[in-house]
């Protein structure tokens, strides 16, 4: 009874895997808000690096993973893929269910598979510090983990509320050197003129992109770095799913259905992108994104042009969305927060090629707390949504005693996020479902652009 | 340039190593505190399984490891050893450093290790329950993850100024379904004692331990277990060493120092007491115990018959000790704050096959924040003593121009410490020397007991 299976630093993949290459169709272009035309490299250039931007619009199948990158990926990877013997007798399931685990890195998420390159390529274009924002933190601590490794500056901008209720991310940051700053900040136009309207404003994701963005593009020697999103985010993320197909092969199993939590999508991406190619070339999988009825992007949004930011600094994205002002009540998986998804997986959502389905969050720590007295690991709340869409399928299966397989994203722990459970323990944890109206009147705010 | 090696899961050492099967001079037996007559295993059985006496009291060289925790260790073992380049590089020392990391396991350090068999072998004598204490709260995690898997309820006394300043650990130990009591409690006799005299009583980690062990005593489904200090728990952490055997054989190394820190002794003999077998045979290797300034047990302490708790319920051991009623400062590297060590540790120091230094906190804290900004991982406080004495090596080393081969156990990650780097980081961590007029006090006080 094998519980882990390993893979072997040789065995860490060379090139990271482009979806775009193999999708039936792309997703729309991203827009210039000033003139509506397709954005070119030249408009992004302010804020990222050319070799960033090349990979962002590529649409190379496969695209090298440069050694340096390599050698600080082998501090974590080949990340170990688990059977969930423990999960599988508790649930009294025939179904056979394994997860990918990505808490092991140093900074306990996914999140450092994409800050590494993005490290990289900025360093090698002789940048010496990179802005970004961060709401929960999991995305800030990944890249002050991964600047301080290649010798680049980071300054986060933190969402205030959560600078205040999540203390030990921020400590986290600082003890790999970053400088984070409660958001907003009199550090930008930007943040001034939030605080200047209203001195206590909590800050939103929307107002930290903001103030990172503004940062950058004020400072000719620093750009800026998203942690989900952007294609470029998608395509270094697919290391996950590409060691978890050779480790799948290992375990002699092919998943029927791979299940992930889906924020702005980079871990979903991560571990599926790699599979939907069998899936496009014609192999029976189901793909599912598990997001929040607190923010119900792919299920109850629509799909349109956008802003990625609540600002409207950024280019229109062709995306699912709630609305760019959308503001989603503060639930306790706030890497999930986000109004809108990649194009990348909205295109995909779009074509029918991956499905989508939300929970409310009582359920998710539910399904987490399961996971971690029988698998042993505590979930982040963010990754406890795959959880409990696997959990769903694996009592599906039972229903119809099937030996479904079930592949899911662990991606990452939750030591950093106790005070969740603590909340959802002592069963003061509400669940929150989105007003339709809210929603409606949200998006009939937005331009109509194109389709 | 490979940074970390690897094993595979059939790799997993398949028996325990028992270093008293090669010590040229056993410890002296622990005494009744009657008596004052070698403890039986009669004397243990009210609150241990025979199996694990049988295990404390064992001259046998390897004692095989049960098929059921062999899979459950199997969740994080076998643990990555690492080569710590970019420590190496920054500190300009010829000197090649490699560490075996322990925080991979899912409560974050090495203490599974033995939570896991110690679980197991009181499941199968029957046992519903067991009660520990826990200070810094590592032990009691280690236990409560455990317990779970293993079906066993688990009762943690925890300090009570722990209780209150480490609430993420508590809530971990709670997601895992432990039940935690801050110490001293109204549940025992002993710690209504305490509270009488004082309601308002921070508890000490000797309370805890009398509540523990009072719990154990008074319940017949119920055990106490200890994660430390005694033969047997030393024994399950023999698997680190055997591990990182394995590994710096691949990796074609041989330490010429092995490094750990030092409160109870269980991650020192874990790591060093596989290659102490080759010492005693005659091999040239250095093993050096690190404890803080502020608990200096080895460096400072007498070596003489003392209690294991404050309470004095425990029998006599044979330990350098500081006096079982020496209250350490409230340093931050809870997990080192014991007023003795194991009696084996102990005895290989007496016969000179064991050093010892002591560091002070803030030099630590120094180590721990330039090895989370070159290898990535934020040390627990505890194993940052390792890390310091690592340092102070490899410093050595280039001062002598010598490739000094350098082993140390990172015993456990530092993600339920990050109130102590912000201490640190904000410049208010102050360093403590245990005054020895303060030590000769307690010493005094103690009855002198055999030789």
């Amino acid at each position: 009874m094998q519980r882990k299976i390993l893979l072997d630093e040789k065995d860490i993949p060379r090139s990271w895997y482009n979806i775009a290459a193999d999708m039936p169709h792309l997703p729309a272009p991203p827009l210039h808000p000033a003139t509506l035309k397709p954005v070119g490299p030249d408009d992004l250039s302010p804020i990222f690096p050319m070799s960033l931007i090349e990979q962002e619009m590529s649409a190379e199948r496969w695209i090298a993973i440069p050694e340096e990158v390599l050698e600080i990926y082998s501090l974590w990877r080949p990340t170990p893929l688990f059977r969930a013997y423990s999960l599988e007798k508790a649930l009294g399931t025939p179904a056979r269910i394994y997860y990918k685990y990505e808490g092991v890195s140093p900074a306990g998420s996914h999140k450092p598979n994409t800050a590494v390159p993005q490290a990289y390529y900025n360093r090698k274009a002789g940048v010496k510090r990179l802005a970004t924002e961060t709401g929960a933190g999991q995305w800030g601590s990944a890249l002050a983990f991964a600047g301080r490794l290649m010798g680049l500056d980071v300054t986060v901008y933190m969402v205030k509320v959560s600078y205040e209720q999540k203390p030990y991310r921020k400590m986290a940051m600082q003890t790999w050197g970053a400088g984070i700053h409660p958001s907003p900040s009199a550090r930008t136009e930007a943040g001034k003129k939030v605080l200047a309207a209203d001195p206590e404003s909590p800050g939103s994701l929307g107002i930290a992109i903001s103030e990172a963005v503004e940062d950058a593009a004020t400072h000719p020697d620093t750009n800026y770095a998203l942690g989900s999103v952007l294609n470029h985010v998608l395509l270094h993320q697919s290391v996950i799913g590409l060691e978890a197909k050779k480790q799948m092969e290992i375990a002699g199993d092919y998943p029927d259905v791979i299940l992930a939590a889906c924020g702005g999508g980079s871990n979903l991406g991560g571990i599926a992108f790699p599979f939907l190619q069998d899936r496009i070339k014609g192999r029976d999988l189901r793909v599912v994104a598990v997001e929040p009825t607190s923010c119900p992007t792919l299920t109850r949004g629509e799909f349109r042009y956008d802003f990625g930011d609540t600002a409207g600094l950024t280019p229109y994205l062709m995306m699912y969305t709630l609305g760019h002002d959308f503001v989603p009540p503060g639930i306790h998986a706030g890497g999930l927060r986000y109004h809108a998804d990649s194009p990348l997986v909205c295109q995909l959502y779009h074509d029918g090629l991956i499905e989508a389905k939300a929970c409310g969050q009582t359920s998710v720590f539910e399904a987490g707390l399961l996971f971690a007295r029988t698998e042993g690991i505590i979930p982040a709340p963010e990754s406890a949504h795959a959880i409990r869409g696997a959990i769903d399928e694996a009592l599906a299966a039972r229903e119809e005693k099937k030996e479904t397989v079930i592949l899911f994203n662990l991606s990452g722990h939750g030591n950093f996020d106790m005070a969740a459970y603590d909340v959802y323990l002592s069963g003061k944890l509400v669940d929150y479902e989105y007003p339709s109206e809210l929603i409606r009147e949200a998006l009939s705010k937005l331009p109509r652009i194109g389709g």
